[in-house]
């Protein structure tokens, strides 16, 4: 098996796995009891929630909370930004982009159903359009919702505009860094910002939301205090403690990903025949989209999944593909891609495309 | 240490680890993949869904979200009841019981922020007021929300007449099966049902819902379509599958809970010198609540927790507990409580309950 879909899920590392062990077998304690055994939990949470912080540049006085999956991060940015803006101020303007994925998409969805008005900025060329963006904003606008960078084309969004832009208007600013988090270094410099644990290395069932201290946030979970009654039900700290390991990891590892997981990359790319789309844009580093002509997507992903060759076509949450050739597939590497896989791949892919051309030509 | 906690968290079993295990380290892919990383873990579903569904009673058209805890199950509930019968029907009368947990007690008031009506049903003598529930019904009632049996006092709920209630009345029921599943056999048949894996030795970040097929239902945590659409974010496989284990475990034991552990529970109150509250009610195998006079509570507690036993004063959630003597702690046990461990903590809470009892006779 050769897997190079690494943005809908990643194999969770070793020290992920490790540092969740004793939290599953031996440590198992709610963190809210009241006597040594949920205390004991409390006391080591520390350096392993500062781990995260370090991920993403974010510091003291920001707000972390563990979810379980960045989409439920997302989820919870909205549900404040309806409760504590739109409802008490009249704010109900809301900003996301063309290029977002589904979480982003239907949480707009619910939250025009409950009377806020949604805009949606285009995109050109895969990058989000930051003038036609500021043109869409009003005084009522009270977020903006918008990726770092976009999961299947690899292209990195222009974020630090979107971030003086927001600053300027004093309008609320959500990144949603699923999958910029890890492939470079980021600071946390919107008022939220969302990831997903198991694009990481971490487990499934794990992921953050990273609030500024004065972005209004509720529990989309209401429950007990945990977590500072920012997340109501029990804090799974095993999984928490896997995230935490996995975004340390992540650090180390940014290097390797700039380097050596971006040679594999261009190594993949010079080799596979098709035609490299985005190429010439800011890219992350372990993702490639590649246009094979008169290949169909979904055929050429069928019969490489065969020959154990794992790639995307919409990724997780199919979206907003119209825009891209329909004989594109998706290939994301990770730190633990090896070159000879992807020599393997290449080969194994560049046999599959000729077949399938050829059955199109014969047709 | 001697652990009897077992409604705040409970040990998970080594079915679950043992089932769980795989999915982390090898069978990571995500389920919405379309290739045979993602496939091949659609197809093993199918029977670990059937233990859940046995566990509760529930049977094919019924619907079940995996969840992350019982408290997420709660939100999804009443969420769904806000959006899809208050805000479509102007039915926004909801009624709760006085004995809820944090969960359903802040999602009703969540509600209520948004127009919609709350109204608490009593509580008697530790159970729910069926007569004074059922007077608060009114035409726009939308839903009752109670507890099949008390985490704290161990009294299970009048559910069936609460059942017969609703149905006659038409109105949507949620029983919250948190401190009942797994500890007696119990058949699905509100229109839904919540539960935490946590509490029947399942991992930490793994609950469901049930819901009957026609009970309005929709995603809290928006995403792709995992689940069926019914909750957003990568499927956490791996903390299903330890839910589905212990779920199976859950049912071979009940007998050793009517049994064995109502055997232990037994020994452990004719052991202890304190007085047994709810004692000639119906209760809970596993749970004891003790009143120890003259002695304080959080002071026993924090003794008892030195010398290794630990138990739980207000339980996961601290609510409602003015009715509910100042000298009492919970005791729950599990069925990985042995005889030994009881013997031991009776002497231990004994001896330490004199010494409490000796100094503040002193003072």
């Amino acid at each position: 098996m050769i897997y190079l879909d690494h943005h809908s899920a990643t194999r969770p590392c070793s020290a992920a796995l490790e540092r969740m062990t004793p939290y599953l077998q031996d440590r198992w304690g709610a963190s809210f009891a009241p006597h040594k055994m949920g205390q004991e939990l409390i006391a080591s949470l520390d350096t392993h929630y500062q781990m995260i912080y370090d991920l993403v540049g974010a510091g003291e006085p920001d707000r972390f909370v563990f979810t379980s999956s960045g989409a439920e991060g997302i989820n919870q940015v909205f549900l404040s930004i309806f409760l504590e803006v739109a409802r008490k101020t009249g704010k109900t303007h809301i900003i996301v982009s063309e290029i977002e994925d589904a979480p982003t998409m239907r949480c707009a969805k619910r939250l025009e159903e409950l009377g806020c008005t949604i805009k949606i900025a285009p995109a050109k060329d895969g990058l989000i359009d930051v003038e036609a963006l500021a043109k869409l904003i009003n005084p009522r606008t009270s977020l903006i919702s918008v990726s770092m960078a976009h999961g299947l084309t690899g292209v990195i969004q222009p974020a630090d505009e979107i971030i003086n832009l927001a600053k300027e208007k004093n309008i609320l600013l959500h990144l949603d860094a699923t999958y910029a988090v890890g492939k470079y270094p980021i600071a946390f410099e919107s008022d939220y910002l969302t990831f997903s644990g198991d694009r990481i290395h971490s487990v499934k069932g794990s992921g953050g939301l990273f609030a500024k201290e004065k972005a209004p946030l509720v529990p989309l979970i209401l429950g007990g205090n945990e977590q500072a009654g920012y997340r109501g039900g029990s804090f799974d700290i095993p999984s928490f403690m896997a995230l935490s390991a996995a975004a340390s990891q992540a650090s180390l590892y940014l290097d390797t990903m700039a380097l050596e997981v971006a040679r594999l990359r261009a190594l993949f790319e010079s080799s596979v025949q098709g035609e490299v789309l985005f190429k010439n844009h800011l890219r992350l580093p372990n993702t490639s989209l590649i246009a094979f002509k008169g290949v169909h997507q979904e055929a050429l992903l069928y019969f490489l999944s065969r020959k154990g060759v794992y790639a995307a076509i919409g990724g997780a949450y199919a979206p907003h593909l119209s825009t891209i050739d329909e004989t594109a597939l998706s290939f994301s590497l990770s730190r633990m891609t090896t070159e000879e896989e992807i020599v393997k791949a290449a080969k194994i892919i560049n046999d599959t495309v000729k077949d399938l051309q050829s059955i199109s030509e014969a047709l």
